[in-house]
């Protein structure tokens, strides 16, 4: 089997026009088939701010009512996903952007509304990769925004994290998947003051420890569960760090086992 | 050669999301591969007071200034296109949105700035065609916004009329390419308020004639001649008038011939 590059990119990277493109760049030049998964930074934010659309965020994440929902739209599969793959272009890399809508990619259900009403707010059922294996074969990068659909029409907000695992997933019956979540730190730390604490492997075992211990907590659970539902469900490797773990042979970074 | 339809549609349609609606559903019902092209409509306009960004028009056409440049990035690859793929999912037509940038499909170099600067808006270069080729064989609907790219990382407003016909030229080499204008009106008329006074064939000689008579002026002679230039160019077809001249048989419209 092909090996098969996810990687995820989050704000900290999006907001940083010179941090972009020199990520870009080097992503560029990876070898073999490869996908990018990109959040959507503040850019949302200052949208919102400057159309008087109100902010309304639950545990780190978007209530996303009908105007939320078009600004993020517009934010992040116009502004955010076409200045990427424009930017690809330029270093020889063939691109082209998607949401979960186009090609039936990704296929989503609106969250229920209890305990907690997100809005437009997707959690993913289905990941449909033909039409990107064809792709993949000819040489093209897809470039995903975090927007799914539900075949009735309906745009959903989803989380970036969990597009990635699920996209990852869903390639697995057909490549060897290795899963990358770019982030602002080396990986897990023990002492989050400390970017060289880096955890270098943890599993399922040694997880529920670090949990107890309160070294991983708050933002970085649901990110370890995307990790770990990636690792139970045939992705071969998934790692978590700065995007220097794709491009330098020395870095820091934690590797995810079952 | 197997026949491929050109189809664009303006912002009659698009600003109405019943029309657009019932658009997409006959729309998906056509048989044989198909691109769409979509404009903007109002909705940038919209954005853009929204936004307090100036809006600045010259003979219809639009000055587009960096924050222009982002509203039209995510109206139209964003909101609009990411609209019209779901709503084509939900028709069974397997579709993906394009700009240029996207497969790096459509290269247009910026506009001179004299004799009037308008800013970040492109000039067709050169189509590449091979990608959406692959997706046409595979029963996938490529769908365009007004948005093209330089190569060079910039995107570039792109009037869409061109962009549908500068396509319609670029698949011509590999299918018998058929371009649709369609708009609010039966076709050329040869008196504007009457719907039915359609002019049925127009040809490089009557065109002349036409423009001499002021039956073809303003918003319509550029239009006629992205017409002209596909004609002229080895597309098999070129048409103009309202969507029904694609549904139904016995629809008025206007057919461009050399």
């Amino acid at each position: 089997m092909k090996t098969l590059k996810i990687i995820k990119i989050g704000g900290n990277i999006i907001d940083d026009s010179q941090a972009l493109g020199s990520f870009l760049s080097e992503f560029s030049k990876l070898e073999g088939s490869k996908v990018l998964v990109h959040g959507g930074g503040k850019l949302a934010t200052q949208l919102a701010h400057k159309m008087n659309v109100p902010v309304k965020m639950n545990e780190g994440r978007r209530i996303t009512d009908s105007d939320t929902l078009d600004i993020i739209t517009m934010v992040y599969a116009g502004k955010i996903n076409k200045n990427i793959v424009a930017q690809l272009q330029v270093n020889d890399c063939n691109a082209i952007g998607f949401s979960g809508a186009d090609g039936n990619t990704i296929v989503s259900e609106k969250r229920p509304t209890q305990p907690i009403d997100y809005g437009f707010v997707g959690d993913v059922k289905q990941v449909n990769t033909k039409t990107l294996e064809v792709l993949l074969n000819h040489n093209i990068t897809p470039v995903f925004c975090a927007i799914t659909h539900d075949e009735n029409g309906q745009l959903l907000n989803t989380n970036a994290d969990t597009i990635a695992s699920e996209l990852a997933i869903g390639f697995a019956k057909h490549y060897k998947t290795e899963l990358y979540y770019c982030f602002e730190k080396n990986g897990v730390l023990k002492d989050i003051n400390d970017d060289d604490s880096v955890v270098e492997n943890i599993n399922t075992k040694t997880y529920q420890n670090l949990i107890n211990e309160g070294i991983i907590a708050d933002g970085m659970l649901p990110k370890l569960n995307n990790c770990f539902y990636a690792i139970n469900n045939d992705v071969n490797k998934v790692c978590i760090g700065k995007p220097s773990m794709l491009f330098e042979t020395n870095s820091l970074y934690t590797t995810i086992e079952k």
